[in-house]
């Protein structure tokens, strides 16, 4: 029936240079968009643009809060340019915290590789959440919403995470208030901590202000 | 030319019915979806649903905060139902504040209608964006990102606030933590805030846990 | 508990870099996209990107239609780029108009500021929705149908309008048919209006054709 | 290899009430809600939910516009609910003209079926670009832009136009003004049209006000 | 009432290079972002963008499958860039046919101009959907499944296929398979295809591995 | 400062029920819409909801696959309706493989949680992206592509797999030729299988047609 391979490629003579657009590995020295980075021309992209290793490797522990994250969003995983997902890793040590923080818009599904993990989120309506995760576990949290994560095991816990946006953003609220150089004033008029509150944690997170 | 009304029906016979779908007033009775609430009918459809008179009327701003929120989102305002905005008003006395909040998923544009306002928002990266706005000033607020507005007029100071999206949500910082059920043990260890802060402020917002 | 600054910078070590993206305030001088314009570099972002107060003037409505539509798009107010807002500011004098126009592909809330507004609109199935609205009243118009305001009130009516969109667009009917080389006979074919009307309108607002 | 058809239902046990959502083909008596109508049970589903023969008929352009409009929108075609596309077929006698008119929110593409076409579309800049068709032709109209199709043939014209919605409304400028209860000084006061015109297209339209 | 076309200018003085954007005919020299190609200065847009001709001209069917697929994406048709609509023709001789493919992220609508075509579609749960359609009917394909046509006419058959995308995309089964370069023995265990089978095919659709 | 926690209340009085829409746990009971299921009411929601163990547990790989795929969809975890995330687990033992397969309108990334897997994807312009994958190492799929996984592990391995959607929807090959109804002798048409292959296959499959 077959000898059709220039027989085929009369068929989409015109087309195969559209065929592309599947995906826009980014170019990430190129301004980036709203919509993200340049697409790098198909002839370059290889597998190695699709696949990702940097999660594999258990971030740095040794702090305070005894957690890391290691994220795989578009600026270490260039492939993800364009489409809608990204993902990070999880590490804490006996007693380590991903502290409270927020995606702005995007959604979050965790998934708990090792250990035992108390997370939760507060809504909208201030309804708080919690749910201790065991391995195998899965727990969403609603875009925006402010959440967190423990290690309430013995050992570490370790957990992947999945955005639905390629940069999902990340507002940490300790460094939002205290690591920035938000006013102490205006912090305190603001949240109604105490100053000494405020500036004791600004003291250790070198926010200013 | 123009003995056409009938003609002109005919042109179309078949579709009047589905020259709606231009907008779905929201019938509030009816159960909510990821998308809304159900269209009312089209015949029962009136000027009254497009228009919201609710922020007409300054919000009572006799508590502490000395400041009020009037929404105009779906619920109020069921004509915004399926469609991409709402607004608010917000009205401060003098000292006034709107603590420290974020609306997930949803960008929000402030203009002040009298007095002057500080307002300010946080990134992801902690850069604090801060501008005191006049009367006739425009503020944008990118999703998700926690801000706050305080009235630094010698007078009374209003704004009107809108969103893109029906239901912008809305999480305020100090509910969120001293206003639910978040137990104290928690917030101090995932925002590392004494627990003596969190103790009094659950006490003054009727937290518990 | 707390010497952790550079403890939580190693926290987030790789991520710093992509921690933008919240917002891309527009470069103007780049090429525009379907998603807007390059975004400026985070470290050129200050707050004054975020704000703007060209609509604290009032538009000059010394004019025939005695109105003017002062507006905070991309183009005046770089910040909104990639973000879903715009606005604009509506100044009618006594007996001022903003003639029938559509928005295409935004939807539309307005606040009247001041004054007594008639406004309405006409949807898909020829229904009409009038209102007349007062200080502090909204009314919202679906994305790309035929709208208008006008001013009722003994003196000056000033209101604002939010879209969902940086950029809405904006097709004013008399324009498009009388401002426009839009053909005469077109014109009459195309709306059965008579020649002589198109030819008057179009003599006055500078069309041809 | 291969006795495995049990085996591949092992293998997605729990995942078979999951596999739709595909489509979703539309319950037209459930109420709709801004995404569409309710889905009709897949086991309810067939093939005729997904073709329709409407457009192969033509219109009756026995009016004195000298053309039809037949739409195959949801409501015709309920295997488009959900989905992102619907069409309709323009008939179009010797001198048959479809008159101005706008999708609000819908692209739109059309083919020529047969016969000549002049067809074009007006800018928010008032830019207008028209362009005889032929046999063949595509033409696309961008979303809420003012548009017409005219036939220029010395015989019918038929074309088929497309939208990227599977509603994609239809506002005709005619039947908004002067179809519809719009008040006739009030649409002389946004549209500058002389009085006597407005009337006239009422009266033959069938318009009040 | 009219000497007005300097009031209006004054009118928007302000925006006038905003009310672009209603479209964004691409700079096909451009690099690609994920939301297409960059815009065409407006000054240098004409009719000529919005329209193609390239449909209108019979595919080369003289090849084995006696058939051809004659695209309207992007790529041909620059005006369609950051819109959403994209259009094909298929054209196919007596028993010619489109082989099995999918369009992933595009619903697509598909119209008969003449003959009689067999296409059919599954579902994710492996429903089979056929049809036979005449001239005139329409077939609707949800995004990325399985789908085909074939001419069962007794003449040629001609269809317009119009998708919800600039680019939709194009994977062919066959191509995928036998015409690209995936080792044999990983299609045999992914398909579970015989080898001999697989090799014939890659034998004759150029295909390597 | 602050008695206010009635006084906070009035600050938002008339807004508490519109605080919900940050998420809407799915009543799977409801006749599902495009946009999903209704939204159990907010009383009733609790931290369950919001996360899911059936991921948990390796899939039953005996079978002639040496595979399963265990999903965490809407229809196991209410939770992620209106959101835009999704789960599976992939188990398989020596020499286990999913089939090739798309997901129509989702991307897909997979985590390797232990062993090694072989996975990659043909793009529409038939470019094969192949990568051997170890612990910790991640992998996108761009939506609608062909892709399958293959363990390549002396022992087994185990994959985490999330999705944009909260259906992704699953097409495999095999069965969408050969489990299914798809006529054979269309089969053999759309695909130049051979007959006698494709009998073969949904001999075993338990196809019919």
């Amino acid at each position: 029936m077959l000898h059709i391979i220039f027989l085929f490629s009369l068929l989409f003579t015109a087309s195969t240079n559209v065929l592309a657009q599947d995906f826009c590995v980014g170019d990430l020295k190129s301004s980036p968009y709203p919509s993200g980075y340049a697409c790098k021309p198909e002839t370059s992209v290889t597998a190695e643009d699709f696949a990702y290793s940097g999660l594999g490797v258990p971030g740095n522990t040794s702090n305070i809060i005894k957690a890391a994250v290691t994220p795989a969003f578009v600026a270490q995983f260039a492939g993800l340019n364009g489409l809608g997902l990204s993902s990070a890793r999880l590490d804490m040590d006996v007693g380590g915290v991903i502290p409270l923080h927020t995606h702005p818009g995007a959604d979050e599904i965790l998934f708990v590789v090792s250990g035992r993990i108390k997370a939760g989120f507060v809504s909208s309506s201030n309804a708080v959440y919690i749910k201790v995760l065991k391995k195998g576990d899965l727990m969403v949290f609603p875009k925006g919403l402010l959440h967190f994560q423990l290690n309430v095991a013995k050992h570490s816990s370790v957990a992947i995470v999945t955005f639905n946006k390629p940069v999902p953003g990340l507002q940490i609220l300790d460094f939002a208030l205290f690591a920035s150089s938000f006013p102490t004033a205006l912090v305190e008029a603001t949240t109604f901590l105490d100053e000494a509150q405020i500036k004791k944690l600004k003291g250790v997170l070198g926010g200013t202000g």
